[in-house]
């Protein structure tokens, strides 16, 4: 799925036409380049189509810089919104968690062993606990508390140094505190936060002990972009874990801890390859 | 898991005391009883015991319609709730049906098959689309049209025939009628529904139109016992099948179908099979 | 999924070559054809592109007959293999079954119901029990028994009855005997099996016994076209289910049974749409 | 599931008999165990019975030394197979790995946690890349390099190390070596393997690859006790990711990952519970 050679990868959506294959295809062969992947879907109740291109950068004819400029009068004709990105370059990673470790051990076992090609260039707690596993690994820490009372006064700090770091995207390891709206806005669809339940059921506190509660036979986890309403952003991902009345909320606790590094994981890997396009609260994910 | 030979079964609960399993155990034993199977499970967040003993009839000292007289003394020192059951009884299914046949089809290849040692002693619908299906196996039928005016009049005439037949337990395969208290009581934890999504998520009309809105990745059905609050019964079980971006509303409704057979199916087996005890709108199930 | 309008879809494979998307969707939209799917994948380790592609027949400008003439060009400059088909022509399916009736009852209720456009042209069995299933429906029936002695004689009589009917293809439905290459060739990838094991494990006669005396965990189910070889063609698809050692090999095959009938009949409509293409003992599924 | 006091747990096979319930949870409520769980299983084609039994220990009359001379008239009487186990003792792991460091990264995390009761007593490797990672624990590291043809020098210093650090049990994270019968039989049913495929399919080397070739579209992992026969002891857990054509052997390897890290967590989750009876290559997991 990873290619050898380095490669362009755009993203696009726009109003379904005809012809709009023909012409995206048609401009990238027209300047020689090779096409490893398409992925295409039309979504025909609204009428909206979605491709993600992908081809190698080397023997293109327009350099990787020049590809924008080139691009747009096509983009304009066809009323396209669009992303460019370059399989080459390593996103930049902010991390928040809190005091529950098992996502944050995930996310670290999978960037020290080269799974993802990406740089976490800040991690951000409101806790202590976990410094040291960030530290050793050279990785930037900030401890930033926060308190119901403090959170419009942390919050700016927490913005400021994600900026300052660079950061891509942001990642939600089990951070556990509402985003403001204006963080979110900051990097709009680039927070990418793990819910513990099989959304939309139980969103909110203590989703575990909702599920217990109500009986239920199959408990879930689920990715989501992160918008300014709680646990409603695009789901990118879900999955589940069959229990029975055997197991307590302490034991869904346990196994829902698997379930959420997972889908977690899920979640990011595609982002990383740019191959998540958020629509209308819903998700086209070209995996 | 079916015994061969005829099987008495005791479904039980009780505050959890010291000594409930050898009481039970020895009960059976004292009567010269084999116990094919005894499954237990104690709830300790409520202090609650269930068991469900399986013996075979033939061997034991006491005949079959003696045992309640005889268990009566142990299960008023533990303060047990308890019912008995055997194994070469075939329940009585009363089943109610609407215009999609799919669950109806299931349910009828299974009870043709053998798979289910039931009889379906009355098949009522709303509507007279499948009357050859159901009368042509011998089984009677009784078209009940609803409308919304004319529901109080209807439902009566549904009980008393459901009351007439004999039925031991209701089967709603897709039914997509709400049925009213009076209704629910006179057949307490023994109308079996089927509801097309993951419960609590997307309770009530349009479960896949909503999934598909919310962009979930995973669809889901539910089995439940039908209580007075509608979607809210009892889980007996649930299971979920993955989708993407690409499947439209008409493919969720597809997709789900399989879905509602096989949930629903699971359901109505186990409770053939006395292994389901109700508690606390939630479900033990010695599956 | 399924469009409104009749489509021409159009499945290829050919060695990758820079350009080749291009030139296909320059195809299409050069004739003012609207492109309602176009799949694509390319397996870089075989240098081998695969695409489906599915267009508005009524609107394109040549007529569907007339498309393999104007294609040819194409496909000869870029050594494309392909096969045309259009979406509103109803495919006539052969149906072979023994004495289990799970798969029969399942294919049927899904012609029944009209979720699969297809006609079952001739059903042929080895026993006589199910004759008044098929013909109720007005499905012409043709009971062939077969023994070890006089399958060189039956096959024939098989296979001359499939071709008088004019099939396009053939589903076995629990058939439980082995077709020559003979039978395999008149219908190449088009003569679909369901066999009750994970394949490769336990391929061959009563999976269920081998795979409970091996003690798994999750019993599965595969559907594959039949070649010459035993259980060792093109797996299309495959499902699994959990199982514990509570299972002994008679709830196996009860449980299998439904992961036989929804593995088959996602490969059947697969089959149906066209969304498969099989290389090299594999295949590839747009699905 | 994880009991609060220190309870003992009994593991209890023997020939079925009537009465045998009713005998062991006769003993320990005659001294007034208070038990926990029982969990119970008859094979009813080998006439096998087992159980589990969990009770309090410190509310019970007999001491917990003293329990297998009070238990051995009982044992003696059924022919009873048994071993006595205690919550509140830590079992002391071997752990061996090579390479690959993702399933020892998941058993660290989960011993780091706390999600998991048990102590590494040692850590063999026959590479030296990840010995940070375990001395940075303060768990003993020993480096024991193995070819071929030194295998027969190498494996007496592993068992001797392992012995003296008095492991109780054995978990081959990824260790890819084959172990001679010698050490199989120094821990007989207490070596824990993952397989990187769902067998019995793909036993031996480079599951994935096969996998690949086969075309199937479901991968799995599978966790046994070793037996002197490589991939064929008893099976204890096993799991499956659907994948499809799109995905290449380097993608089934990154998706298999995650499998094998997680069916093997739960396989040493329930030996560490005592949860698991092996008979006839196959076990009985009370999960």
């Amino acid at each position: 799925m990873t290619p050898a050679k380095p490669t362009a990868i755009l993203l696009v959506s726009c109003p379904d036409r005809q012809g709009i294959i023909a012409a995206l295809a048609g401009f990238i062969t027209a300047h020689r380049g090779n096409i490893i992947a398409l992925d295409q879907y039309v979504d025909h109740a609204e009428e909206t189509f979605f491709a993600r291109i992908e081809w190698e950068i080397d023997s293109f004819a327009i350099p990787y810089d020049g590809i924008p400029a080139a691009f747009r009068p096509l983009a304009d004709q066809y009323d396209i919104q669009w992303s460019l990105h370059r399989s080459d370059r390593r996103l930049r990673m902010g991390l928040m968690f809190s005091k529950q470790p098992h996502c944050l051990y995930d996310v670290l076992s999978r960037t020290d062993s080269g799974e993802w090609p990406v740089d976490i260039a800040l991690a951000i707690s409101n806790h202590p606990d976990h410094r040291d596993l960030i530290e050793r690994r050279g990785i930037p820490f900030k401890l930033i508390p926060v308190t119901a009372a403090d959170k419009h006064e942390t919050e700016p700090a927490q913005i400021e140094a994600m900026k300052a770091a660079g950061v891509d995207f942001i990642v939600l390891a089990r951070y556990m505190q509402i985003l403001s709206p204006a963080f979110v806005e900051a990097w709009p669809m680039r927070i990418i936060n793990i819910h513990h339940s099989f959304l939309p059921a139980f969103a909110g506190a203590k989703p575990y002990h909702a599920a217990h509660d109500r009986g239920v036979k199959i408990i879930g986890a689920t990715a989501h972009y992160v918008t300014e309403h709680l646990d409603e952003g695009p789901i990118i991902e879900q999955d589940v874990q069959r229990v029975s009345h055997r197991q307590g909320v302490s034991d869904l606790i346990r196994l829902g801890r698997d379930l959420e590094k997972i889908v977690l994981a899920r979640a990011v890997y595609w982002h990383l390859q740019h191959r998540i396009l958020p629509y209308k609260n819903r998700t086209v994910v070209f995996s």
